[in-house]
């Protein structure tokens, strides 16, 4: 049985509007689906693990939202950090108090803001992983690229880790590239897209934290250890807030591939991260001239009239009608107290606006 | 003195959603004034004429919103039609009306919702049409044009009406030209943009009128011998339906044209007629790579946040944050129940949206 951890975290600033501190993308439901993205990334794991062996780390300010969202998820599964504490800190008490629970046992971390077009293709994957991660490799998920994106980093893939096995070593992390070198990086085929879906020993795990980062995993210890306690609340506010804030891809993953202690199946299943409003349109009409429009989940959609738009993301959340006329490669995100229009080829850009509305003395429109 | 009449209908299909048919573009200030179009289009005559001899023609749904924003203008100077039947039953009727009160007054006719730039320039404009108007002519002030527009319709201008007079005949009105025939027209230095605007004796206007309408003059003359009579309501009420709907252009200026009847005088003003977003935009920002914000009047007016955008018309007038990034040439407008997104070239195609409202059941978003 597997230890399924959801990191539930971020606002996921280049789907503002609709996107905010207070209903983060992971809380939506973007893919024309009832379910919303977390609920979505819970469903897909299926027979993987069962609801008493998933656990969700979020926000406080989420918490409640989350435990409504998953309601067959044990209260005790709903683990809330105290602040944020990137992905290290997040996933890093997950497999603290799973170790507690089951000292070997076999966890694995699925963001909660993915979508997967072929589940079954993602559990044999998962499946896969998993018996790497009996074997004692860190395994990461590679997603095999569809193009040469510069928007995620790679995953350099070595030698099978036993002659025709599906888990090959790992031999480095790389960053995001650029253009020319993500191309050469795709014409390789040596190459995975870094989705940060990894499944491990928690044991293993644990004793590469406390290798690379000993006062991190001192920290999670402590913390794991008061769990279940009467003490819990007390350590948690405690320690947290002195931990270190770190990407968990930064704090044990680099380092420990450079100790070849890392492998990785490939993925061919329909991943995205959904990053911005391009691949949001990308995800749900392909790269061809369609128009898509994004109702929010159970309301009535709004009147929303094209003419002559392709390639037109409209996302009608107001409730009020969206005209488009002689417009391309446009996103517009329609909520009830903003407004945003935007090139598809610069969604990435939209944390400009973000940051715009950051420097304005009201807040209102991130919340 | 003259004789102002001021047809104010048509609900400004091209300018939806701002314009509607219950808040028409001429009740607007459209272009960052207090005044609205209507009002604006008063204040320019200037001592031209007074409130008194200021008459406001328009349909039932705006008589109230007219008298209010021309708090000066005599209620009986607002003449309400009980339906829209073009402009020669507007400007006929007010003729009519006025003949009744000076046989052989001169009167001009200017549409609500034109915008000039130089106020003193279009007087002078007007005074040499007054003169014109005195000996006879049935006068239109055409406007010298500043680029090949296939918008408008073209005065082809002959000689001077006497040698080195300003006043020239027309041998003949053009309807829309396609380009190349417009780029003729402008490189001929003979032709002017045919804005509807009229300044003659109301005598030699109504002449005409029976001449070529005898049945609309006829109508006309019998509901303008009712007015202000007890009987007026019920006169205007049984014959008006009855009467042809026609615009002036057909049923009068181009017949006369050919009877040598009219004649012009070159506009060179800064004038347009806001027929679309695109123009509004010109109007405001000139051709550069400005973007123009047009917000609502009175009301404090919301964020507009733009990241990489050139030439883009933003009208935030829902209160809302509108945001825009990495777009060009574009028409963001944003009321109440209804957003709009189009290319400024595409803008004369907003009517197509209209079309398409039109066709729901639900027409609230018209109103």
């Amino acid at each position: 049985m597997l230890y399924a951890v959801i990191p539930a975290g971020g606002s996921g600033t280049r789907l503002w509007p609709l996107s905010r501190a207070g209903h983060p993308k992971f809380l939506h439901a973007l893919t024309g689906t009832e379910a919303s993205l977390l609920q979505s990334t819970v469903d897909r794991l299926g027979d993987l693990c069962s609801a008493e062996t998933t656990y969700v780390v979020t926000g406080a300010g989420h918490a409640a939202a989350v435990a409504r969202q998953l309601p067959s998820v044990p209260d005790e599964n709903v683990i809330v950090e105290p602040s944020p504490k990137d992905s290290t800190g997040a996933i890093g008490l997950a497999a603290a108090i799973i170790a507690r629970r089951d000292p070997t046992g076999v966890m694995g971390s699925f963001a909660a803001d993915h979508v997967v077009r072929d589940e079954q293709g993602f559990r044999a994957a998962v499946q896969a992983a998993i018996e790497g991660a009996r074997d004692g490799w860190l395994m990461t998920i590679g997603m095999r690229p569809t193009h040469p994106s510069t928007g995620f980093g790679y995953v350099h893939c070595g030698d099978p880790v036993t002659p025709g096995a599906v888990v090959r070593h790992v031999k480095r992390f790389k960053e995001k590239p650029d253009y020319d070198m993500a191309v050469q990086f795709v014409e390789s085929g040596e190459y995975l897209w870094n989705a940060s879906v990894f499944v491990w020993r928690v044991d293993v795990f644990l004793a590469e934290l406390a290798r690379q980062q000993p006062e991190l995993h001192s920290g999670l210890i402590a913390i794991a250890d008061a769990w279940d306690t009467p003490d819990q609340d007390q350590v948690l506010g405690d320690i947290w807030p002195g931990l270190p804030k770190i990407a968990i891809d930064y704090a044990v993953m680099e380092g420990a591939a450079d100790e070849g202690k890392v492998a990785t199946v490939a993925g061919d299943f329909g991943w995205d991260d959904i990053g911005d409003f391009h691949s949001l349109g990308a995800v749900l009409a392909g790269e061809g001239r369609t128009n898509v429009v994004v109702p929010a989940t159970g309301a009535a959609p709004p009147p929303v009239l094209l003419h002559d738009a392709e390639r037109v993301v409209v996302v009608p959340h107001s409730g009020r009608l969206v005209a488009a006329v002689g417009v391309r490669d446009l996103v517009i995100v329609d909520t009830a107290d903003a407004l945003l229009v935007c090139s598809r080829e610069r969604a990435q850009d939209v944390k400009k606006i973000v940051d715009m509305v950051k420097a304005r003395d009201d807040s209102s429109h991130l919340l």
